[in-house]
């Protein structure tokens, strides 16, 4: 298969679609890109583009995309619900194939040299790309906002950009960095309307609670169905897959004496995590995503 | 998804490579259209070419492909092992994603348009294009193959094309023309050397003798593993799809105590049949292979 990254990048514009309508621009502008979605949300005053693309054209999307917003977006006069540091807020590399996780780290740190050495915005960078631990999780990175990073930069060592200057940029504040896997939404349904069933299977199965490795979970009501729901974020399906999660709180479920009524996906899902599904169903041998017809187009 | 037809067109030519070459060209040349893969046999003295794109590219693709078969291509001196009546000997269109197997009926009707009026080799319909039920199958249409047919197309009416002239073409022959959908090649092993085990299996499961509906399937030893398989032809996947017919061999298997070791999809398979198979496994509900990363890149 064709090498493809996806690039996730968030902007601090949600109210002015023609400063969105620009930097979408400027992405798919790039020859090899591929712009899949944005959205746009007035009260978080932000906006999400996704695009894809091979390895060298995510980088250059994303960085024609920093350069755009640099230009366009005024920090000092930002405001929104959503915490944020600067114009390009975050922007992670996705690896969905052939490309690995380690190819999408090596693209964050070429664009963090080219966002801090042509643009001028510090830089820091977080998941898989963070250069020291305590800099994984993006609301440790992102903690006091704009606001806070502005005033602690230059004298709190533990707040130094990764790369770029010891100050904010005067409009652009400050931009983080990073590579994750694909990220997967997957929600199981069950028969009950009792919350608590939901609630005790999410503890059972999340990571943080000592369940899955990179499982994510909570309880929810679905009151219009009368069921309740494990919501669910796969956040590195190559840990944990969606039929690993499914038989594990089938099995939870039926402990608690309650049926599985169905799951859902909530948006996109790699070729490979269906594959995944598929081969384990069928007890497939040898089996891989090239095997899928619809991936040889992309070759 | 972008609407994506295959077609696998068999051409009378197997020994002479430049020949093999100057039609997968003459098809790859077609804007639209990507070669996939090109087969030639010395012994059938014959190839098969396998290409998709969109239904007017594919269908200018096998124009063009019929075009320089029928110049380069003598049936009055052609030998091989496989049956065959013409220089483009069969030609399937087959539907992937975003049309139906009616529309590639449709496409089937103007490539013959086209191949008897302006080549003038006289065409036949079979599969889902026949025009009547006892051309419906490829062997019966081909019956007494180039030879037999020259001597009865213009005397005996049940052998008379349904489209061109009532001769053959005198270098080309004529050539059959249908819509079929995807075949999946697929076999279900068993742990067990006991070779009846896997006829039983197979007579059960196959549509000939009453099993599941568009399912042809044999028993066959696997020496080299001291086992024995189920080997499948899915004809037609909607109608039994891979975790259908698993299923069903699985069941047959525990009946005569015998396991089933794990199945194998030989070549290509579309998306549709592994999302039915994971939609299966998760019980997955309103889920469409839209949602599947890589299949928006085709859009």
């Amino acid at each position: 298969m064709k090498p493809l990254v996806e690039c996730v990048p968030n902007f601090s514009e949600g109210r002015r679609p023609e400063v969105v309508k620009a930097i979408a621009a400027a992405i798919a502008a790039v020859p090899g890109v591929r712009v899949l979605d944005h959205e746009a949300d007035a009260n978080h005053n932000r906006c999400v583009i996704t695009f894809v693309g091979d390895p060298e054209a995510a980088l250059r999307g994303a960085f024609e995309g920093a350069k755009m917003a640099v230009t366009l977006i005024d920090m000092e006069t930002h405001t929104g619900e959503h915490p944020r540091v600067g114009a390009m807020d975050v922007c992670p590399f996705v690896p969905i194939s052939g490309v690995t996780l380690e190819d999408c780290v090596s693209l964050a740190r070429r664009l963090g040299e080219r966002v801090a050495g042509e643009l001028g915005v510090p830089v820091y960078f977080y998941e898989a790309a963070a250069t020291r631990p305590e800099r994984k999780a993006l609301p440790d990175v992102r903690k006091g906002e704009y606001e806070g990073l502005k005033a602690e930069i230059a004298t709190n060592p533990a707040r130094a950009p990764d790369l770029g200057p010891l100050r904010l940029h005067p409009t652009a504040g400050a931009t983080i960095i990073g590579a994750r896997p694909p990220l997967i939404a997957y929600n199981v349904n069950l028969k009950t309307s009792d919350l608590s069933v939901a609630k005790k299977i999410a503890k059972a199965i999340r990571e943080r609670d000592g369940g899955l490795p990179a499982v994510r979970a909570l309880g929810m009501e679905l009151k219009d169905r009368g069921l309740v729901q494990v919501s669910i974020n796969l956040v590195d399906y190559k840990k944990t897959p969606p039929h690993v999660v499914f038989e594990k709180v089938r099995q939870e479920a039926a402990m608690l004496g309650v049926e599985v009524v169905g799951s859902e996906v909530v948006g996109l899902i790699p070729l490979e995590a269906v594959v995944m599904a598929a081969d384990h169903a069928l007890k497939l041998e040898g089996f891989t995503a090239n095997q899928v017809l619809e991936s040889r187009l992309s070759e």
